[in-house]
C-alpha cells in the first residue's frame, strides 16, 4: 500500500467505498454502541484496508490531551525496573493510556533530556524514578506544572508526590533478621549516598544495631556503584575485614558480591551469609534462592499509575498521592544461623 | 502553575515576557546557533516558568510524522526483552526518536490492541517481536502500509523484514558442544513450536545430532511454555527418561529446569549438565554461570532501530532490511565432559 495514502484517506473516502454515511463510519470507527458490532467489523476492515488512521495528533490537539504518560526509569535491563515498567504498561494500558520509555542511565543529563522529549510530546503525565545526583530535574518539573510521580526513590519538594516501598523498614527487616541468626559483623553495602532508598535502608541498619545494642562502626557500611560491587568486596577482603554477613542494597548487588565471594573462593552462608533487597526472584526462577526483602514493585506500580491518573483526572494535588508501602523479608538460602560462639 | 495557562502560552507571551521578537524566541527554543547560548539558557528558563511546551502534536500534524516509534514486545519483564527494549531506546533516541513500549504477554489479542494503539497514536514504525500464534497480525501490519520491523521472531511474507539471531545455528552450537562433552542423551527442552525461534534451534538440535551419527529420538524433545518448565522436569523424571544434559530454549528455562531438577536432589552439572540461550548473564552478575549461546541482543537491536528508520526515512523495501546474526557458545559452569563408559 502507497504511504502517501495511508497518511491522506478520509473518512469520506470510507464512506463512500463502505456505503455508509460519514457519521456512520466516524461513531463505528470510535466504537460508539449505536453501531451495529458486524457494522463496526466490517467498516473497520475497509478503513485498516484503505490505511485511514485515526490520527491521534489531531485528536490530541483538539481536546488538549494525548492519553500517554512517559516513563523515565534508570535502567530498564534491570529487572527491579523491568518488573515495575511491566507493571506501569499494563494499569496504563487498562486505563486507556499508552507509555513511552525513558531510560537515564542514571545520569541526570538524559534525565533533563527524557524530561524535555516527554514534554515536547506534550504527554499527560511522568512516572520517574529521579537519578537523584541533585533534585534540580525534579525542581524543573514542579515548575512546568506537568502531573507527575515519582516512584522507588523521591524528594521531599512542596509540588511533587511519590509511591515508594518503606526503604527503612526493610533496611531493619533484613539487619534484623541477620541479628536474629546471630550475627553481630554485618557489612551494609550500600548504594550511592545521594539516593534516598540506600540512605533510608542504611538508616534502618541503624535501627536494628541500636535495638538489639550492637555497636554501629561506620567501616562496616560499604558504598557501591549502582551496577557492580566485585570492587568494593575485593578490597574489604584485603583489608582483612571481619564480617560474617552481607546486607546488599539489592538484589543485583547482592548476586554480584557472591559472585565476588566465590571468586576468593568463600562460600554462601557457609562462609558468609547475604540478604538482599528487591526479591527480583518472584518473577523468575533462580535455582539459589537469596533470601531478600520484597519491596512490593507490582503494588508500588499500579499504585503510582493509580496517582498519576488522579492528579491528571481530578487533578488534585500531587503530594496527597505519596504512599509508601511496607516491605516484607522473603526466607531463601542465603543466611546461615551462628552460633553463640561463632560458627555453629 | 495554572495547568490551563501551560497549554495556550505562546511565542508571543514569552516575547513580551523575556523581551526579544517572537523570531528569536522561536530560534532559541529551537536551539539555533545563531542565538547565543547565554540567551538561548535564560529564553528557555522563562519559557519553562511560563508553562511553554513545543507542541510535537502541532509540529506532527504539520510534518506528517511523529519522530515515535512503537515497540511491541512479549513481556518486558523478561531480562531477554528488557536487555533488547534498552539497546531499541538508546538507538532510537540517539536518531530522535522516542519509544512507545507495549507488552503482549504473548496474546494475539493484545498484540492487535497494541498494534491499533501504536497506528492510532500514527507512530512512525514498530518494532515488534511477534507473538506467532497465527500471522494474521503482521499480515495486518502489511496492508497498513506502516513501516515495520520484525525483531527475535519472523514470519516470512512479502513485505515484512526481520532481525533475529541466527537460531538454526545457535541450535547446532549447544547441541554440538554437549556431544563434544560426550552427552548422547541430550534433551531439547523446546519453546511452543509456533514460534519460529523454537522450531529453528530444534533444526539445529538435529543437525548436530545427525552430523554425529546419533539418532534421534522424538520423545527427547519436550516442549515447554516460555514462562516455565517444572511440570516438563516432573514429568521426564516420573517417567525416568534417561538423559544427561538438557538443551534449553532459553536462559529463563535454564534457570527453572536446575531450579526442578535441584527440587529432586540432581545437581548441575554432576548429575545433568544445562547450556542455555540468550547469555543474559552478560548483563548482570549470577553467581553460578550458565553455559549458553549469545544471541548478541545489543546487536540485533540496534539493527532492527537502524534497518526500520531506513524503511522509514529512505523508504526502501522492508524485506532487504532482513539480517540474520551469528550466535556463539559461551562456556559456564554447567555442563560436565562425560568418559567414554559414563561419567568420569
Amino acid at each position: 500500500m502507497d504511504r502517501f495514502l495511508r497518511r491522506t484517506t478520509t473518512l469520506k473516502d470510507i464512506a463512500r467505498a463502505a456505503g455508509y454515511s460519514v457519521n456512520t463510519i466516524s461513531r463505528a470507527l470510535r466504537d460508539k454502541d449505536d453501531i451495529a458490532p458486524d457494522t463496526v467489523k466490517a467498516i473497520k476492515k475497509i478503513a485498516a484496508k484503505m490505511g485511514y488512521i485515526n490520527n491521534a495528533a489531531a485528536v490530541s490537539l483538539r481536546l488538549g490531551h494525548t492519553n500517554v504518560i512517559a516513563v523515565i526509569l534508570g535502567d530498564i535491563s534491570n529487572p527491579h525496573f523491568s518488573i515495575m515498567m511491566k507493571e506501569i504498561e499494563k494499569r496504563s494500558r487498562s486505563a486507556g493510556y499508552d507509555s513511552f520509555l525513558m531510560n537515564t542511565n542514571e545520569d541526570p543529563e538524559m534525565e533533563r533530556g527524557a524530561i524535555q522529549a516527554a514534554l515536547n510530546k506534550n504527554v499527560d503525565g511522568i512516572i520517574i524514578c529521579p537519578s537523584q545526583h541533585d533534585d534540580s530535574n525534579i525542581r524543573y518539573l514542579i515548575e512546568t506544572g506537568i502531573p507527575f510521580v515519582q516512584i522507588s526513590r523521591h524528594f521531599d519538594l512542596p509540588g511533587a508526590g511519590y509511591v515508594i516501598c518503606n526503604d527503612e523498614l526493610g533496611g531493619y527487616q533484613a539487619t534484623k533478621y541477620l541479628l536474629d541468626k546471630g550475627h553481630r559483623d554485618i557489612v551494609m553495602l550500600t548504594g550511592p549516598s545521594y539516593i534516598s532508598s540506600a540512605r533510608e535502608r542504611r538508616d534502618g541498619y541503624h535501627r536494628a544495631l541500636r535495638e538489639q545494642g550492637v555497636k554501629y562502626r561506620s567501616y562496616m557500611v560499604r558504598e557501591s556503584s549502582l551496577t557492580g560491587c566485585s570492587g568494593v568486596i575485593e578490597k574489604m577482603l584485603k583489608e582483612k575485614l571481619e564480617f560474617t554477613a552481607i546486607f546488599a542494597f539489592s538484589d543485583m548487588l547482592a548476586w554480584d558480591a557472591w559472585t565476588s565471594l566465590r571468586k576468593f573462593g568463600l562460600r554462601v552462608p557457609e562462609d558468609c551469609s547475604i540478604v538482599g533487597f528487591d526479591n527480583i526472584q518472584s518473577r523468575f526462577s533462580i535455582p539459589f534462592r537469596l533470601t531478600t526483602i520484597s519491596s512490593y514493585k507490582a503494588k508500588m506500580s499500579t499504585f503510582a499509575v493509580e496517582s498519576l491518573l488522579s492528579v491528571i483526572v481530578k487533578t488534585i494535588s500531587p503530594e496527597t498521592t505519596t504512599l509508601v508501602i511496607d516491605t516484607e523479608l522473603v526466607e531463601g538460602e542465603t543466611v546461615k544461623r551462628l552460633g553463640a560462639g561463632g560458627d555453629q
